[in-house]
Parts: structure tokens; C-alpha cells; sequence
């Protein structure tokens, strides 16, 4: 495949005129004037940016099946009247429909790799294939459901030699699992060298219950167990001490800030700055359309940067380009990701058209991206695989009735 | 002209299969099956939801010229080294296609009316009309030229009588403008019944040079000077007393949140909870695209929510409901637009294709409006007239290629 006429962005700024040749998954070559080979099928890239994949790293896809079905409500009422009666009900079907919904949404916003916890993590991964993105697909584990610990396992072994879907340990929360529960998981993950998904430190209720009752933080009650290493995604980390964010970025953890999802729960800002100057590895993730409601890092990245300046009491805090690193470096970084803009790299790429006016003056494309991008991805790329061209996605139109059917059929008996 | 099987909202909810009819800039009839008139242009709206258009309540329009050109600076240097240089060298001509720039994005927004303070505003309005939105224009006034006062009577007798243009008073700030001068430009806007556009208690350190220097918030002097009444959009508004607030109301002024650039420029979180439970009437801006950087008030609405509910610590705060009256019924009283879904009411629409992930499942399309949207307005109309349909906007790529240039040579003597 030959991407033709592409810009690319180098140090920021903007290089026009870019051919970009993918072959078996991989970048093979960049530069002007590539010669196209027998067989190559061409992308046309006028006027187009080509950015490597974003990497959503903390979702539950299936939720999307529940966008908008519940807001604006106090967090147990939400979750005792709404959220949790309507998931006893989920069916695989559910779940499996959910995750295209969801998996539509992130090609739409050129996201080539997603980090998920949920039940069903096969469908979820059977899903995910089918839809062609890569998936760090872990299934949720906590002691009110006993038998989805004894499940890991065994889809670990079924899924660790695919070449899209990474199968991972997802331990909900060191407040919904036993200490027993975190070692075996723990346990687990180290075996099959599997990374670990989990919620810390969303709620500051979270961390004072801990620090009552343990006389240790979540993050010190985690590392007392060995959980903390450079295979877990610490999803939230809203309330941490700054003997956490050193003790984090000690063990090599990666820390995963979900910021609108946070504030609509009204749960709090994370301490991204001190994180930062700690060292750790921060990345970006969206949280389920459930909670936050649709799935875009571009939106993500943007309220991130905004709100995080205004808790530093500063405009200078957070720059366009460091926000920029979360949503890809960061996140190529925490999963191991060999991506980027470079050759060799996976072909996990979106095109963007810049003809947009949010686009202009093309001044400082870094900074459109993160703080003025309001649509213009037209072309997702995973694996050398086009999953969206010119806007259209094969079965779109099917999976959005399918999943409206689902949505019907899960809230009748309401 | 007749929209035909178009979605329209009745109280929250999705009722399908309306026509539009729309005659002399007005909505003439709504209701299904409506017969075509000899001579009505039909538009297809299957699958589409009709809005009235949002107002974007504060922008400084020609100002999309420097999106992106200085972020992620402290204020005064980034106002001092950046700003107000390029802002000296601005031409009329620069001014013209800026402001054409930003009607783009109004136009791709679904926003059919804003409410502008610049510099040459007779070229603002000239471009508003040409681009065929509703525009209250006001040029700014300040004491450093001091020029700009006496130009504003003569602009405003120019445009009175215009159908789209409704021109205003725009009196930078109570910082900026000395007591004479706020006197006169009230007096000015009360002589013809004009808007008062004004930025108000942006920042801390503005209050407490008032609290200082006057014994008064800028809120109290202004009522001292009588510039509170209804026909004042009072900006930012974000440090304010609890007694401020109950005044802004006595005086039935209205309140303009610009959350994202609030955000972006550290200046703080607007009261609209407390401003909410005095009654005052709380609309919603995007500020210029160089502090925000893109007009969306989708963006500024969720933005807005999300910010607000973690600010009063419950999800429960702002419902989707009141925010999306912030962005039109609030703003259509404010300004004594005689907008909305409903007969004889100004034909100030945007269409919106339904038929995107984020809107899936259609459970509660309030909350996809706020929460969710992601992009889908392809149909804008204004006054009966169509800016764009189907996500064409005539003459778009000559704005994009001339703001560009005019961008150019605005940096080239950097």
C-alpha cells in the first residue's frame, strides 16, 4: 500500500509532500516520490496529515450500549438504580454489539489501540479482531463474582499468540478485591508477562478508607503486594499523595488520566503536574461512553490540557506538544508499542484532512490538534489494514441498528 | 422551502417525521406530511434531527487569524510579545477574512447567531452578512485609543436598520475604560436601545484591584455607574460574590460563561450554581479561537457540565437539560431572538445527521447533544437561507486559502 502526497509532522512542524509505503503491517518506507510497485494499492494524501494511532488507555467498550441511558445522577444511586441492574442483564450478544458500537467510535477518531477492562473479555476480543484494531483486552476481576478469577487464566491461553489482541489482567479495584484475590491476579500477569489494568485512587472515599483502615495509601497497599511494576496501567489516580506519584514512577507503573470522565462524576483533578516532575509515564484514556459519553482522545487531550492549567494557575502548564506525548508516545511507551512515524513502525496510522477551518491558519498543527480539532479524521490504518476510508466504515449502518436493537431489548423490562 | 421527514425535540424527546416549512426567513408551518408548494426548495432530513441554532454568546471572530500562533504562555508576555504586536499591524482586510474564517467554523457548529467585540467592526459586519449569520457587533472601546468611542455612535446609526446585524456597545472592560468613558458608552447604548457587550471579573487580581482601589467588585461599580439592565451581556463573570451574583439578577442582567477559555488562560471556574440559584440568566461563549482555540459551544456545553458538577462535588449538578438552554433559550432571551422549534419563530436552524456512533444507542438525545456530539451538523440555515448543506459550504476553500495568506504576511516582519 502507498500513501501518496501526504504532510507528516517533524519536530512539530509540518512536511509536505510525504509518500509513506506499507508492507505486511509495517511501515516500509517514507519520503517524496516513492515509486509505486506492482500491486500497490494507493491512498490518495492530498492535503491530508498522517499521525500515528492514538492509544485509548482505559474503556469499557461493551458500555457504550448504555450512552446517555443515565446522567446527572449522584454516583450509587447511579450506579445502584441504573448501571449495575442493567449489566446483571447483559448478554454476550450485548457485549459483542457494544464493542463495535465502540470500536466505530475510536476508528472515527483515528485511535488504533484501546485498553479494555470489561466482562466477556473474548467476545470483547473476538469483537475487537473482527473490527480490526488492536486491543489490550483484559477481563474484569472482583470477589462479588468469584468464578471471573478462575476465567483469566484460561483466556490469557487462548488469545497470547494473536496479532491484534494482547490478553491482560484486569483486577478492578484494591477496594473490590481481596488481598488473596490482587496476589493471584498478580501472579497470573507475572506468568504470561500480561500487563495489569486496574482502577486506583479515583475517589478520595477510596484512598480515605484505605488510609483508615490500612494506615497505607491504595498505591503503598498495591506495592506492599508487588503489584506495582512497568506492566500496570493505573487507571484514575485522581487523589495521590507525592510520596505516591515517586513511589509510581519508582516501580515504573503507568499512570492513566481520564479527565472528563473524572469531572462528570465529579470526582476530582489528578496531579498531572506533580506526577510529571516525579517522572512517571502519563497516558490518556476516555473511561466508557457511560460515564464520560463518547470516546475521543482529541476531546480528552483538550480538556486535560484546559483544566490541568487552570488547577496549576498557570496558561504555561501542559503544552500542546506534552499533551500530544500522552495520547501516543506515552501510551507506545507503557504497552510496549513499536508505533511512530517511522520506518519499521506498526502501520497504525490516521489521516486527517486539514481542509477543516479549525485547521487554519495551518500555524502550529501540535497545537490545532490538541486544542481546535473538531473533526477531520478520514482514514484509520491498523496493521496495514484500512479500517476507514474517506469517512466510511464497512458495516457501519449494521452495527449502529444492531446495537440500538440491543439497547431496546436490555432497557424493556425497565 | 420545505424540510421534509426531518426528527424534531419535544420536551427531551425524539419525534419523527416533521416537515419544516419555512417562508420569508420564518418557520411557517411544522407537522408530518406537509404538502410542497409550487416553487419550494425541498431538503431531504431522514435520519436527521432539526435544532434551532445555537448562539454563541462571546467571541472576538477575527481573532481565528492568530488560532494557534501563541499557547501555552503566561498572560502578559503572551499578550505583550505576541498579541498585541500582531494586533497593531491587523488591516481591515485581515480583520475581513478572519472574521469570514470564523463563520466557518459558527456555520459547521449549527450556530446561527454570535455575539462579537472587535476592532473595525464595520468590516465585521459587513463579513457576517456576506457569510449570511446573525451577528450582534460591537466594536470595542478602551481609553488607550481613545478613538474607538467615537466611532461607536456613527457605526451603530450605520446598521440599525439591518436585518441580520444587530449593532452593539462594546466597552472592553471596567479596567480598561475610565469612568467617563463607561458613562458615555451607556449612554450611547441607551439612546438606541443597543447591547452592551463587556468583559467583567475575569480574573482575581481584576476584583481585587477593584476591592482595593474602589471598595466595590467590578459588579458593584458598574451598578454604581448604571451599566446593569437587561441589554448587558456581562462576560466571564467568573469571580463573583454571592451578593454579586444576586445583583447581576435585581438588575436582570445576563451572565456569559466561557468555561474552555477560562480554563485555558488559568483565570478560574464561574459561580453558575450560585448565579443559577439567584435566577440570573446564564448563557454560554467560546471566547476567540487564540484562548480557546476553536468556537464549538458543543464543546463549551460539555466542557461547561463537566467542569460545573466536579466543581459543585455532586454529577448531579447541571443536567444536560439546563446547560442545553444555556446555549439557546437563555441566549434567544438575552438578546430578544424570537428563536426555536416552533411557528413564526425566525427560521435559525441546523440539521444534524443522527447516523454516527456517538449518538448511538438513541436513548436520550439531550445528553448526546451535550455529552457525546462529536460532529454530524451538515445543514445551516439562518433567516430561511441555507449556509450549508450537506457539509458544503459555497466558497469555503477561498476563506481557508486567503486567511492563510493574510496569516503569512501578518508573521512574516516576526
Amino acid at each position: 500500500m502507498l500513501i501518496k502526497n501526504v504532510s507528516i509532522l517533524q519536530s512539530g512542524h509540518l512536511v509536505l509532500g510525504q509518500d509513506i509505503r506499507i508492507k505486511e503491517g509495517k511501515i516500509e518506507q517514507i519520503g517524496p516520490e516513492l515509486q509505486k510497485e506492482r500491486g500497490d494499492e494507493e491512498i490518495k494524501g492530498k492535503g491530508k496529515l498522517a499521525i500515528p494511532g492514538l492509544v485509548n488507555c482505559h474503556t469499557h467498550l461493551a458500555m457504550s450500549l448504555l450512552r446517555g441511558y443515565a446522567d446527572d445522577m449522584e454516583l450509587m444511586p447511579w450506579l445502584e438504580e441504573k448501571i449495575w441492574p442493567l449489566e446483571a442483564r447483559l448478554t454476550e450478544e450485548d457485549v459483542y454489539w457494544g464493542v463495535k458500537l465502540g470500536c466505530l467510535e475510536l476508528i472515527r477518531f483515528g485511535i488504533t489501540c484501546y485498553n479494555d477492562m470489561y466482562y466477556f473479555p473474548d467476545v470483547t476480543a473476538q469483537a475487537t479482531k473482527e473490527m480490526g484494531l488492536r486491543g489490550f483486552i483484559s477481563g474484569v476481576v472482583f470477589d462479588m463474582k468469584p468464578e471471573l478469577l478462575s476465567q483469566v487464566e484460561p483466556f490469557i491461553k487462548r488469545w497470547k499468540d494473536d496479532e491484534l489482541i494482547r490478553p491482560a489482567v484486569g483486577p478492578h479495584a484494591a477496594y473490590t478485591c481481596s488481598e488473596e484475590t490482587l496476589l493471584r491476579a498478580g501472579e497470573i500477569a507475572d506468568r504470561h508477562q500480561a500487563m495489569v489494568h486496574m482502577h486506583i485512587s479515583e475517589t478520595w472515599k477510596e484512598v480515605d478508607g484505605f488510609l483508615l483502615s490500612r494506615g497505607k495509601s491504595p498505591v503503598e497497599y498495591l506495592d506492599s503486594l508487588g503489584l506495582l511494576n512497568s506492566r500496570l496501567t493505573a487507571i484514575h489516580c485522581v487523589w495521590l499523595s507525592e510520596e505516591d506519584c515517586y513511589l509510581l514512577e519508582k516501580r515504573k507503573a503507568n499512570v492513566v488520566s481520564c479527565t472528563a470522565s473524572n469531572l462528570k462524576l465529579a470526582s476530582g483533578i489528578a496531579p498531572l503536574n506533580t506526577l510529571m516532575k516525579a517522572g512517571v509515564n502519563v497516558c490518556l484514556g476516555t473511561d466508557s461512553a457511560c460515564s464520560n459519553n463518547n470516546l475521543s482522545l482529541f476531546e480528552d487531550m483538550k480538556v486535560t490540557a484546559i483544566v490541568q492549567k487552570n488547577a496549576y494557575h498557570t496558561p504555561a502548564a501542559f503544552t500542546a506538544e506534552q499533551i500530544w506525548q500522552f495520547a501516543t508516545e506515552n501510551a507506545y511507551r507503557a504497552f510496549g508499542l513499536n508505533n511512530g512515524m517511522s520506518v519499521g513502525a506498526n502501520a497504525d496510522l490516521a489521516l486527517i484532512d486539514l481542509k477543516k477551518p479549525w485547521f487554519y491558519p495551518q500555524s502550529n498543527i501540535v497545537s490545532h490538534l490538541v486544542y481546535s480539532m473538531a473533526g477531520g479524521v478520514d482514514t484509520t490504518i491498523v496493521n496495514g489494514r484500512v479500517l476507514m476510508q474517506n469517512g466510511i466504515i464497512p458495516g457501519e449502518e449494521e452495527i449502529l441498528e444492531k446495537a440500538q436493537q440491543r439497547f431496546i431489548r436490555l432497557t424493556s423490562e425497565d
